[in-house]
């Protein structure tokens, strides 16, 4: 039986792939180990590793990682410490293939484990183009790992024209698209995120119009982050529109992002926003699936949107060069720019949804190539 | 001035980057900072790192990370310690670029730290082929890396078609062929390799034809590491060819060929060979250009001892893949084709001397871009 | 020139050393070195190493070592990662005596370093006696320590019989009282900690009675710690009186404290407490020097309080067993217990000053020592 | 049913337990982890690691730790490694006591992360006396322990002295003692070490006298240690009695003094001295047992030896302070008094056998205590 060893590093990569861990625990010819890691592990990002076990799975380690501190000589030691203890995981478990998700900084982590160790390595969401340091994690692993499960044409391309052999490139569609399909006719909201959630500030209405923010601090301006979230508060504020508003990652410029939240907090008496720091992947894509606008720079706005039709107002460099659809407005960092951006996206409301990301099958797709794969770690670039 | 840190993690990067640390240690518009650490600082490798600061220049600073072992894990390990401390090393000495060396395992320490501080990242001898972990780890640095310092044309095509931007990659060289170079003309051997580094075994005749072996563990074979040089040992001893035998790296699997190298001579009689730690740099070239075959797997078989035009039997996996001179005869790892490779290169004699890797300028060439070169950090997969 | 390093680990251990470190910054036979570690570098602890800075001094080295998370894992961690980085400063300082302050679970880190690098330590607050796993730090530390600066007339001899040599003892007071000498005579308040540190809450009035609470999480009872907040935030809610409430250390059970203390604020609508992150240490012992009781389980009430004379209810068991003046009540932490002990101190109101932890001498006291003291490594256990 | 953890650093603690462990393993009421860590890991000692598993033990978790080289900073990484990973090994054991022995500098690992995380932590052989580093590590662990398995009378009113609670500490005997008594009949020699360990240097006579050399580098003066070997080695080799010489333990100055051995049996033509690095226990006793002078510095020479009766020349401070019995003579390190005390306990031959430390039945009487002693990690400065 191939053991499968899924490496979770945050709360975004868990609702990644909560579809293919749930189908790879549904098959008889494999045997499903998750390692939970970095803030994975960390109250302040609402420690999805209890999430995961909540929700039926079974950790098989988890590895204390996150060093903390808001400067990148942190995320230099995170990446470190991570690597001092999860060879002895790999090592215990024993697993045939080792999954890694995305490009976050202290996955490559995961990568360096397997790939020195010689364990095959899979990454998921390979080939695309962003900003950030993102961008060059990404095309590190990709040079690291052995399978690659691309979520689109145009990254499959780009994961060959980098030198990986063809057959070891397969377009699987992004499983986020999974969760987004199973959501996508709960209209209108059938829950209270506040009775389920709490949150800090007053209850807003959520049955008419109402923003959702999710505002990440971009690791390349630190220093600015503060100001790009003040910003939007300003605007969110002014315009009056009830706002959900999520806590960002556990990331370098986090703590300024909180800080300037926290600040704002006490300082307005704007009543209109509610700021919420976990829920589940589903719970968060109904809110999504409902809104009027969501705002910020997370890759939601990009993928699960798509799909749903849902307006997007994208702010700032961090999701620059990704692949969008058409449900997706750009704008700056300019209170003007983003509040003009917000209207004309309410104005124009829903869009069709987008296949682009993938059509509600990746988890599926993903851990049959996971269970079934002929798999190796030898490989040498490769340019036909 | 702009501040060059060069992070130095091995003997080897060290005689590969002396002309290059000499030109920038001689430029006014440059302040060099040498940082060393793994197997640098290590006594069983010789502690390079004291030979740096012998020969005249000054360490910056030293990060002690070598875990002991002879496993894989101890790789990962390895690099995870490097990591934790390496930050703050990079953060007091605020270099302006970090110039990591080839790859080995333990360098991709150094091009996460610099990448993930947002400190421009140099790389030189990326984009060549070759079996082994290193195949991964010198093309993940490169997706890593801001300028690269390539060896030969084939590397720099390379280089661009995995998307690094044509502007930022550099045929510049090796620089381990201007030592070759300085070398060339030294014939016949001018000094006594056992008066001057002692080493073990009897002292046997350097007037006339003698073999020299350099043979490292092959980290995807570790089990077998000790049947390798087994092999070789009994070759060698039976050819009854006068014989200089360098220790190898300090590695996964080095202790194998260690223990059977000991085993060998307390249980031989053969008085043939004579085994060597350590030498400088130019002694050890000064050895290898008068010498009638150069035998084992290491590279200064394919790069310096294709511009030396010194015959050389390469054995087993660990440089296939990379571009060779006509100097190079490739062998297994048999007993037969073992000695039938040596005694056809006894017979063929020197080669003239190719440029495929370098004309000897390197050291110039690659500190005049490092002190030159514009420098950011931002970069994006680049597909023309 | 004797180099004296004083490494700091924490806010409260800064303000315990600030009169010991403008001694030592003025003397001419010393040279001061700083380095700060753990929770010093956090945000979330107010990063006491730029308050440092701020307040004139020299940072010779900062070294992150702060894991994040809520258990005692964290713990080892954290001082693991310590160990990894600070032997190298040392090491590059290469001090003639290294000093380390109390008994939180990291400075055991300084203690470890320096005696396993053969420096003296010297150690500050050694021989009390207290609960909790500090008891074990404090007494193991004055195991590997070689110079013992104690506060109290019991310290020394609790020293001594523990088989230190009575010649490496000296009876030195407690820097923090020097602080507490300097503001003795400021009554009333003489500055707006509104204005100077913000905080979060309404402004309370501070010309009559108000209250001062810092309760810390005590480590053995991680899961109680949230009980024990809302217990005093309940009694001091009820009581209307005007209320400081001091965040927690950044320690295991930090994250429920303050979890308890946002759920707090989120449900009541008590208004009058107010919340401060940091302060200056005069500031804070201003405010202290002038409130009419001081509640909870920070030593600032055992100490500093003693000499200020001002009334103290000290909660639960953390400081149990150390030294006390008259000016302490101890209550358990049932609500009702803590609300009589409050008002049986407003009703007692101020008493004398105590000289039990000293006269506010003593950052002249150690600095003189550690100027001058015979310093070795060498020690046996020696029972008279 | 009690979980008894038991973490070994390196052969000789292992040697020193093994009794214990083979009682552990025996009883209904324990269940029995071994956690093996450090040296016990490493190639170059002997993989204790291995030896254990070969005894038909289980090893629960192995934990890489030993970071190579040969300095005290090593030391100090070494032990913050070690802490890093073992805190998630214990937790995932989950035992109700962990057993540390002995002193070896990374022994404090063990201590600190049992103690951090309120497990109860037992320890062998503390409240001795020496020299070195030792001695304070020993006392620090004493600090932090909960139980103390002592070995002496001395020993025990030691740790009761320094403030320990009477009913924690155990008068149990030394556990070496143990094996020692299983072999004190086998004489003479009962095998042939050349046939079964190998070693290297020509075979030597054991029928007749013969001398035994074990001497560990003096941590604290680790410059000396090559001097400090090449004595003994002109000593042993002029008096031309064969001996048989065992490679020492993998510490700071270990480095020094192999390559001094290595250098001398280039040079030298002895040929009465064969050189071994590990052996079982019992049969390194069996050659201690029919040997006429054991030389060096080991513990073995105090403990076990003055049980066996063999005489022994002590050289040097590494064990200065211990209780002896009457079979040790203390030599400095000049050749002329290392001869004459050697020919000295020549002419003396066999002590009758002393029970100084203990009588054989240590390995029962730990078992015992650790499966049934009351176990708590609350404790206080006890004096009476």
């Amino acid at each position: 039986m191939r053991k499968v060893c899924v490496v979770i590093t945050a709360r975004a990569s868990y609702s990644r792939v909560k579809t293919v861990l749930a189908h790879l625990a549904n098959r008889d010819d494999v045997e499903l180990q998750i390692v939970t890691t970095a803030s994975a592990l960390v109250e302040r990002a609402g420690r999805v590793s209890d999430v995961i076990r909540a929700e039926g799975f079974t950790i098989s380690a988890e590895v204390s990682s996150l060093v903390e501190g808001d400067t990148s000589l942190q995320m230099v030691q995170t990446t470190g410490l991570g690597l001092i203890e999860i060879g002895s995981v790999l090592q215990r478990l024993n697993p045939d293939v080792v999954v890694t998700i995305a490009d976050r900084y202290e996955t490559i982590t995961t990568a360096i484990a397997a790939s020195y160790m010689r364990i095959p390595l899979a990454h998921i969401q390979g080939g695309e183009i962003t900003g950030n340091i993102d961008e060059k994690v990404r095309h590190a692993i990709t040079k690291l790992a052995d399978l690659h499960l691309v979520c689109t044409a145009a990254s499959k391309s780009n994961v060959i024209a980098m030198g990986e052999n063809p057959q070891s490139v397969f377009l699987a569609e992004c499983p986020s698209i999974d969760i987004a399909k199973s959501v996508i006719n709960r209209r209108p909201i059938d829950f209270s995120p506040f009775n389920k959630y709490g949150g800090v500030g007053k209850e807003i209405e959520l049955t008419g119009k109402y923003l959702v923010v999710m505002q990440h601090p971009v690791t390349s301006e630190t220093s600015l982050a503060r100001t790009h979230v003040e910003n939007i508060l300003k605007v969110v504020s002014r315009l009056s529109i009830p706002t959900m508003w999520f806590w960002p990652n556990v990331d370098a410029g986090a703590d300024a992002t909180s800080k300037e939240i926290r600040r704002f907090r006490e300082i307005s008496d704007s009543t209109n926003i509610h700021f919420f720091k976990n829920m589940s992947p589903e719970d968060f894509l109904v809110l999504i699936n409902n809104c009027s606008v969501l705002i910020g720079n997370s890759s939601v706005g990009i993928r699960e949107s798509s799909f749903l039709g849902v307006p997007v107002v994208n702010i700032g460099t961090r999701q620059l060069g990704r692949e969008c659809a058409e449900n997706v407005v750009h704008s700056g960092y300019e209170q003007a720019e983003i509040e003009s951006s917000i209207l004309q996206q309410v104005k124009h409301g829903r869009y069709s949804s987008s296949s682009l990301y993938g059509s509600g099958n990746s988890g599926k797709l993903i851990s049959e190539i996971l269970a079934t794969a002929n798999l190796t770690t030898d490989k040498k670039l490769n340019f036909q």
